[in-house]
């Protein structure tokens, strides 16, 4: 299963970053949705680099859906979104062939691989294979917001910086998501947002970079979402987020700082409010037990600071064994925040959108069905 | 799938607190592996509540494998393990059927499976679905110690107090490792452990409860494990990590930690010595675009505070609607910390078993295979 | 996935004839159902062995359901049922461990297994494992026929000898189907059945056997269910089929007849009727395309002579590999047809339900779902 | 899954019969295999229409490897091979859009899809897409031929006339299946094939089509193979024989036969041989228990005469719902025997291979690996 993920809308991944092409088959799309083309290009653009904050690499990522589409609508069979690779400067690459950047695929994959791995721009391991997942997350997200599902994420930190919080009212909160999904640089403070853009300046001067945490929010999930064992929202979720380069943690609700908390403080205190049962606090991020309980799903990632630096680092030639000053030239992100939080909405949307499906399987077992 | 994992070697939990069993099929073990099954019996009691700092609910939890065990050795069938449910007082749970306890599943088993769900003691939701989960993870572990492969956790924080950390040396962590399997109550500093159980137990005379951070470390997994998308390391420990109850959070190397540092701090300089790739540090923990690079596996989970707490809580009666005080009666953890590690354990050895097998399954395609 | 079938509704099976019990998980089954547990008993029953025409191993085959069962209905987690195996003669097996039976299982265990294989009454491979698929079935084809889906088989041939067709017409094929789910051996003409057993028997008398083909039809099944790639109807059943020890032949609708036919022979007309599409002939089985038509599916499957027989065979010793001539001891079956039937039904019946969950998971994506 | 198959080598299906392109991504390869891409471009070929006795729709089905692929050898990621669609007449097609032809999957398509299909020659439930698995299965078919494993099938009948059967003798039968897969019409008795040609011609003389019987051999595949629930040999590869279009019938060994012999006949001997367990006869077609005993695995499918006809027939148009005569007007097949064996060997090659990795997965867990 290695490059497939999902047991009812399944999304296999495939393509290398300076191969012929990358892309994305997508199966278990229901019949008959007419989705919103424009939409999925708008969030390509959004992962796409742009001004000195990000990687000179321009590509146009134009989409081609090459089956499952047909007279505007999804036919219920795979649907393959194929981008070619256009502005693939190979060359850049060969020289370091056997130079392992440090805190890269390069070793593992020679490791897994036998050097068979196309090294070029971190092959199969390239940041660039994101840009399908976008493309498939872009459709399973305008699916749930057709349900009344919303999801936005904002850069919470970027290096030492912080944006301010996720509005607890969920009228707010949705506000907040549906101005961010309309923004390219997604903070929910932009004062804070200009403070960001000078740190991650100031690191491409220096020829580093930094990282920082994405925080996302879902509303709208219906409570009963997720399955108890091995299939909670947290499980899938985070299989998901971790998948996506850089990633190198996950917490949802108060997450590590649950270790703080006693249990009386830390509990989420239950009433019934409109006809809804609601809790007072959500330090549960929105999930008990694995599954959905109706508040809003809140969850954080961090994203390490980019491995590509253009400052010299210690390495070795693998070829040789022998140590080597490691000066990465190329085209290259100070820092991928920014553009990373349209990846994090898309695997969110893709691993929703399949544990709905799944609680919808069994469903034709019941004599009646349910509302 | 909802209750299995696992593509090569899969497991698959059932069972409810208080109903006849539970239990586990493992399938896809190899044939003719002379399990210990003292080992096993060990890790079931490490998990076992002791002494003040756990619940009084007791149960010799003894392991009956009815199928895939004959003569000694595993038969290369689904191995299946039952372990009966006899300490059950049904009773003290009649009561509060629709108290909708706190931070618990009590309200999404409600919602998902519409009042027809075991509820007594938290049913297939219940922290006792973890035992088979550690009879399974014990033969995992003990088929990775017989290929040199080592795990072990210790209880980094408990509350607001902390171990020291895990020795960098490779000799001396592998030392840590074989001491924290020994005891029940895994710190590296005992002293500091001493510390912690008096902080437990302060928690448990005011009817309240802590929580804490566990940190695992694993030695000898060979470079070239996991799958860069979607079965990387970090995805598929943290899919099984966040089904262990009350983990709410998961990282890896740094973790979140990672926003404060620039890309000349976060990279792991790379460096040959005995005829092997090394990195200076390891912040990435051991891992780089989803695949172990040979340095030690190392991460963290966060460990909410027990749910079960004597004081009262605010809450509602979900058949009545009505807002109610609930006062919890009858057996719970004041932490679960210290019993969660082995489970910890247990799914860190499944997991990296499975990966293991991935990597070999495709090795019969190759004209000669590797060494 | 080995001992585990279905995405949806997830099927694993354990144990092995002598071992302590064999039993089956299964995972996905929607809560609330109100099952009929002597719905199950009675299938169970009929897959017993009766009079002379079977084995005289008796069990009681007791069903013992140790999860996902409470207060009468299902949990909507796994549910487990066990069998345990009372009446083991071991040592009928230990002088046989090394001579292998021709037509079984030894010898490809011995390869498979390197002799670790619990080989007393052929272990897992004995046909006694259909024991707990017949109890998982019994559990699908209640909530199929809550659908207005009905399953029924009969034995079309048993060695030369042939029972006549099924109905044309629904209604009528209908009580038929209602009338051999009613009968222990199971002929559409109880005049060729008596004919049947005395074959039967005459093998019986011989110290030899005899297999046959059932003819299975499905009514109900809405049109639209199936996969195109690759999971069609005929590809789903075929795969459970084939795991019926015994099997060796599937065949749906003319079957290996479709070679003497032209095209304009073989293909079904298509009308209108009774609001309705339908075809004219069947000779499709009810399937194109690999999907239902709406028309009952119908197929066919042949049961191999029992390979366990008292006349002396040829063969060798595993240990000696040496020629040996084999007398089997025990107690066995001379045909297994009338008691596989409802094994037959048991898998058809998971794979259909499967099918129903897997078109029913996507249908959350759609505005207004369907009908 | 719908649209994937393989638990190790995992491969998923994507396109329409005139969409932009079909189809393939195979995951689960080993790195560093130099595949021969004329052995593709081969198979490719021989699934192609020639002549006469085949449909007029030709297209250099021209593969495009798209990932996975890198400096002559596999990279270990996901390989992907597009075939465009080039010859597409598609107004052929519109007329006819709601005239369901009769055994076609035109009526199951609209049940399934609620008229969002792309109706275009079949869309995805066209033959066409047995051209991707010919690309793939061509892949597996030459990795398992590097371990002496080889496949190779004939038309044992067309319509009424018999080509001569398999030779029991395994190194003619090797002869055999080497002279077979230089073929492009598949017979061993090359006057039987003249025959067999007539015999197909005039059929479309009539505008008529025929079918037939492909019998396929594999030798060379070890003892020990598949897996005894749910992943026997016969399902794996009944799974996927059932998955190619006209396929409705699938025997293994003696197949249907089986009925007509006593147990005493049919079982096969054992005897030892050149330092190897063998049968004396090969009944149930080198598989035992669901599992490879070292003989031939010997089976058949059987095929259903091409559905496409020019005579004219009785359906309906499912707009109106009125009764019509359909006279199929375009390019079609009388007969695709000949045509599908390459797609039988393709499938045979990918079920195997599969099995092989699932049987090799296990052994890491091994102390000492086999040999």
């Amino acid at each position: 299963m290695k490059n497939s993920f999902g047991h009812n809308l399944t999304v296999t991944l495939f393509g290398e970053s300076h191969g012929e092409a990358i892309g994305v088959v997508i199966d278990g799309l229901a019949a008959g949705i007419a989705l919103d083309l424009d939409y999925i290009k708008q969030r390509m653009a959004q992962r796409q680099a742009k001004g000195r904050i990000s990687t000179q690499r321009h590509e146009p990522d134009e989409i081609k859906i090459v089956s499952g589409w047909f007279e505007g609508h999804t036919t219920g069979t795979p649907l393959t979104i194929l981008i070619e690779n256009t502005n693939t400067r190979s060359k850049d690459y060969e020289k370091t062939r056997y130079r392992l950047r440090p805190s890269h695929a390069d070793y593992t994959a020679f490791a897994k691989y036998d050097g068979f791995q196309d090294f070029r721009g971190g092959g199969h391991f390239s940041g660039r294979l994101t840009a399908p997942i976008v493309a498939a997350g872009a459709i399973a997200q305008q699916i749930l917001e057709q349900k009344g599902i919303y999801i936005g994420s904002h850069m919470l930190r970027c290096h030492k910086e912080s944006d301010q919080s996720f509005a607890q009212e969920e009228n707010k909160l949705k506000e907040q998501i549906f101005a961010l999904n309309a923004k390219d640089f997604p903070v929910l403070d932009d004062e804070k947002g200009q403070t960001m853009r000078t740190v991650i300046e100031a690191a491409a001067n220096e020829g580093d970079s930094v990282g920082g945490i994405i925080e996302t929010a879902v509303i709208g999930l219906p409570a009963g979402i997720g399955e108890p064992f091995f299939d909670s929202i947290e499980s899938v979720l985070s299989h998901l987020l971790f998948s996506v380069p850089a990633v190198k943690g996950v917490q949802f609700g108060l997450g590590f700082d649950f270790a703080d908390y006693y249990g009386s403080q830390a509990n989420d205190a239950i009433s019934f409010k409109d006809g809804k049962v609601v809790t007072k606090t959500n330090h549960n991020g929105g999930i008990n037990g694995g599954i959905s309980n109706g508040m809003p799903i809140l969850f954080q990632c961090v994203i390490k600071p980019t491995a590509s630096i253009f400052k010299e680092q210690e390495t070795i030639d693998y070829q040789s064994k022998q140590p080597v000053k490691l000066q990465i030239q190329g085209r290259h992100d100070p820092a991928i925040l920014h553009r990373a939080r349209v990846v994090i909405d898309s695997v969110t949307a893709l691993g929703l959108l399949d544990l709905l499906c799944e609680q919808q399987a069994a469903n034709c077992m019941r004599k009646e069905e349910r509302a």
